[in-house]
Parts: structure tokens; C-alpha cells; sequence
């Protein structure tokens, strides 16, 4: 049996992940939300695009069976398993500016954007270059009429989970959220598998 | 009284956009989406953001008033005016992907993705640099129970208009969207005017 490996809250990590190997997501405790970005292993200019994505599966709420597609349009991760079924491909990752905009009274962090950066530096990946995250459990529904979203508590619970088939050799990043409004006011570990 | 500039059917421009200039997109016809790029002149990996734009708007339904912002969350540009109040800012431009995914009956064309790419490469903005781009015109409502989302004809009228401030020195990249489905089923300019 595979390893569980723990990212602690308010952080971050990078691996690779082979293509058809599985890489699931695992909320231990639940309302806690994980940032994901893949990028093409071999080539990091390619890398996961929300807008392709949505384009090609003419929804916003991604689940089993919903492929996510790289700006080159192709096929990075297929989702192979979701126990939740509420995800965000909308909002970039938190931030020491989103931090200033949300929280003004909050001390700053460097949020899932500084983490991400970090972690994916190793890999040759600049801040720059990190997009739309896949936001796991994430809770944004928007209001069809008027356009607005919400940033609300996840509805994941303690082992909540969700699965992803690599279709090309990867480089994976991955968080613990650091906001507040993402993960219902308080910050846990996200537990991640490779099979 | 400032030239107005015509962007023929299925094609693109790239021009600089001053910090302080104002940038009008006239849909001179109705129902045609232009697909509007921006990058900070001085740093072109400074580039329009959706997902920051998105989290700080805090909707999708972006109109005078509303602010676009850059992947480093600065304001790139200020919607300043808005006759139609109906655009998008969740798909990324039409490719030669999308029309094999979408119209495999139908010719291939670059669509504004290669109509982008070859105007914006005299300014050094490659392929991969493309992100989703704020399609003005384009209406893509949303389902709030379901998530899904259709890409509608837009609900311009002739000489309707959306207007941009830069708040900072800009590279603009702007289309006739190419898309079957995000104009009505018929190709029309799109004519732009910079004071």
C-alpha cells in the first residue's frame, strides 16, 4: 500500500506524478481546501488551464469523469473519483495580496501562492507562471441571475477525497489553504496519495 | 476626434494602450465578441488575470466600475463605460482545438487564439503566454443549481460598447471572435478607438 503523505496546514509541496498513475486528495478532517496546479514534466510551459477546461466540458462544477486540460489542450488529469462533488476552477491562489484586499486586520501570509511558488521552484516553475488553481473542495457557488460568487465553508467532511489519472508525466503542486473564508474559519493539513 | 480602427471578421490587432488612455471596443454590426488581452508594456510576464480579477470583483458579471487585474494583483484596466453588461471572463480564445472539439464538420481556423498569437508576437508574447482572456460581448450564462454553462449569442446591438481606462503602460490584444456559437452563427468586425 502507498505511502499517505501530510502537507501541513498553511503550506505547500511539489512531486511528480507519472502519467497513469493516480494521485488522490484527501481532506482528513474536512472544510479544508487544496490548491492544485499541474504542469507538462517535460515541458512546464504547458501547464493546467481553467479556461480550456471549462470551455471543453461547458460546466463549472468539475467531478468524476471531467478531464482537465492544459493551454495547449490537452489532456493533463482525468478526475477518477470525488466523494465531494464541489470544487472551484474560478480564483487564483490566495495571496500576500489577496491577504491585504480580504483580511486587513489579519497579520499577512504568503497564502497557497507564496507556498505554491516555493515548492514548484525546484521544478524551474516562477511565480509568474502559476495560474488558475484546480481548487479542491473549495466552495464558490455564483448566483446565475446577478453573476455574484460566495466564498463559502467547504462541504467536504473528515475524509472526504477526490482522484486524478495523470495522462502525461507531471509536476504536481499542491496546498493546505491559508484564507480564512476558504476553509470555514480555521486551517487543517491536506493528506495526498500517489498509487 | 481619435481615428476608430476596424478589426475585420475572424481577425486580430495588437497596439500599445498608455496608462491613462481610454480604450473603446465597438461592436459596429451586433452580436460579435472581441477577446481582449492585456500585458504591462514594460514586463510582458505581467499579464490580464481572470482568477485575481474574478476574487477581487467578488462576481462574474463584470461592467462599469469593475477592475481588471494582472496576475501580480495591479489594476491593469478600469471599465469606464458599458452600453451592453453582458461579457466573460471564464473561457480562454477560440483555437484550432476548439474547432476540432466543437465543429469537426466545420473548416479548421486558429481562431483568436492564432489570431492573438501572430499580433502579439512582434511584442515578445508567445504562444503559452495566451491566459483566458476577457471576451467583451461574449454571453456565457451560467446555471447556479447545475454549474452548467452555454455560450449564447451576445446581446449587443449594433454600435453597443464597452470602455477601458489603463492604469498602467499596456500591450493590448484584441479580435473579431472567429466561434460560430459566441456570435450568432455569423463572423462581423470589431472596430476600436484609442483617446
Amino acid at each position: 500500500m502507498s505511502k499517505t503523505h501530510r502537507i501541513p496546514e498553511r503550506s505547500g509541496a511539489a512531486f511528480r506524478l507519472d502519467k497513469g498513475e493516480t494521485l488522490t486528495v484527501i481532506d482528513p478532517k474536512g472544510k479544508q481546501v487544496a490548491d492544485l496546479l499541474a504542469f507538462n514534466a517535460k515541458d512546464i510551459d504547458e501547464v493546467i488551464s481553467s479556461g480550456r477546461t471549462l470551455d471543453y466540458a461547458e460546466t463549472i462544477a468539475l467531478t468524476t469523469g471531467h478531464k482537465l486540460y492544459s493551454n495547449r489542450s490537452n489532456v493533463l488529469l482525468e478526475i477518477v473519483g470525488d466523494t465531494v462533488g464541489r470544487h472551484d476552477f474560478l480564483l487564483t491562489p490566495c495571496s500576500v495580496d489577496t491577504f491585504r484586499h480580504f483580511y486587513p486586520d489579519q497579520p499577512e501570509h504568503r497564502g497557497c501562492f507564496g507556498n505554491l511558488a516555493e515548492a514548484l521552484a525546484p521544478y524551474g516553475v516562477t511565480p509568474d507562471r502559476i495560474p488558475v488553481a484546480f481548487n479542491c473542495f473549495m466552495n464558490v457557488p455564483i448566483d446565475g441571475e446577478t453573476g455574484k460568487l460566495r466564498v463559502l465553508p467547504p462541504i467536504s467532511k473528515a475524509n472526504d477525497r477526490i482522484v486524478f489519472r495523470a495522462a502525461m508525466d507531471l509536476v504536481i503542486g499542491l496546498t493546505a489553504c491559508s484564507a480564512l473564508d476558504s476553509n470555514g474559519g480555521s486551517f487543517k493539513p491536506i493528506d495526498y496519495r500517489i498509487d
